[in-house]
């Protein structure tokens, strides 16, 4: 902290001059012993990402990282409850899930976001928001047959019966990442093997530090 | 963290069952020793909010608590760089700040806000948004003559001539907060006691620890 951005300069009461202190992310990076990034969790619905995003957030956290996801449940009935699912609706959704990330990033914090996120243009443009290393994006690859199988929330019944429109995967298309930081079969792999997989590689980033 | 929670549960391949584990605010609060709270600044444009903002945010930093703040300069031009000034977009603007905030709350981090926010059902729908005594009002009760007269961005020239319209204080009312949490007058004290008046009563209302 620079303490003298602190000190008041009085001069006459209404002529108090106020210096601006500032705490930029580098020294929250330095006081964390940790980098901040996004660990953008991609793949179809049931493909896991959620489960997995908070096993590496509890993982992360019990090693005194400053972390948070973000997901369906805290994204979808606050900050964007007034979108729906139209075309323009996702891609807003997208932008602002983005900037989201962005922020938590500035202020220090790794954060993991668990959205289906669909389309590589969608994700390039959430990319493009953060600086270079900033953007990890993991691939949650089980398969179709697979997500469609456990089926855990029922969406893929309803959707094969025409009760949900575009749905990814059935009616609406799935894009996989082309070359994602991360790739990890969350259809064949055990969660803890998967945890395993990220938080290794996160070391060989040097994002966090070997414990 | 619940270890059990991490484990994988194998059955089929295709059938592991992944159970979920997730870290609370409360778990955050303890870790870093400290409650997470907003911090609502308001008060009138060069009252000098985003100035104690960051002075607050300093001194908070520098007791080791995870601290963030939100002001025009990372919100305007990114979350809500779609918005504009109509009274729609300004009730929009400050509903996506609280609930920006309430997820910074929830990661635990004691969430400085910064905008001019003059209308009360505005702040009030801000403080709704998350649990009784989340929320801490804090008034920068610079009067507009001293705020005027300072006129460190133009503004208030600007607006006299009418080149800004629907300006607080000049063409658009502020709503003084009639109980706020914390009041400081900016207009005749200086930044360090109006920083050390909000650091006590956070330690006060039990927020912060004593160092």
């Amino acid at each position: 902290m620079d303490k003298a951005a602190q000190e008041k300069n009085t001069g006459q009461s209404t002529n108090i001059v106020w210096h601006q202190a500032s705490i930029g992310r580098q020294e929250r990076e330095q006081q964390q012993g940790h980098k901040s990034v996004i660990l953008w969790f991609t793949g179809l619905s049931g493909s896991g990402k959620s489960t997995l995003a908070n096993a590496v957030n509890s993982s992360l956290f019990s090693k005194g990282c400053s972390t948070y996801v973000l997901d369906g449940d805290n994204i979808r009935h606050g900050l964007c409850k007034d979108l729906g699912f139209s075309d323009s609706d996702r891609e807003e959704n997208i932008r602002r899930i983005g900037e989201l990330s962005k922020l938590f990033i500035d202020a220090g914090t790794i954060t993991l976001t668990a959205f289906v996120s669909p389309f590589r243009a969608d994700r390039q443009s959430a990319r493009e928001l953060v600086e270079d290393g900033d953007f990890i994006e993991i691939h949650c690859s089980a398969n179709l047959a697979i997500c469609e199988e456990r089926d855990t929330k029922g969406l893929y019944a309803k959707a094969r019966a025409g009760e949900i429109k575009e749905f990814t995967g059935i009616s609406s298309p799935y894009e996989e990442p082309l070359s994602p930081e991360i790739k990890v079969d969350t259809g064949e792999q055990g969660l803890e093997e998967c945890v395993e997989i990220i938080l290794s590689k996160l070391i060989d980033m040097g994002i966090i530090s070997n414990p």
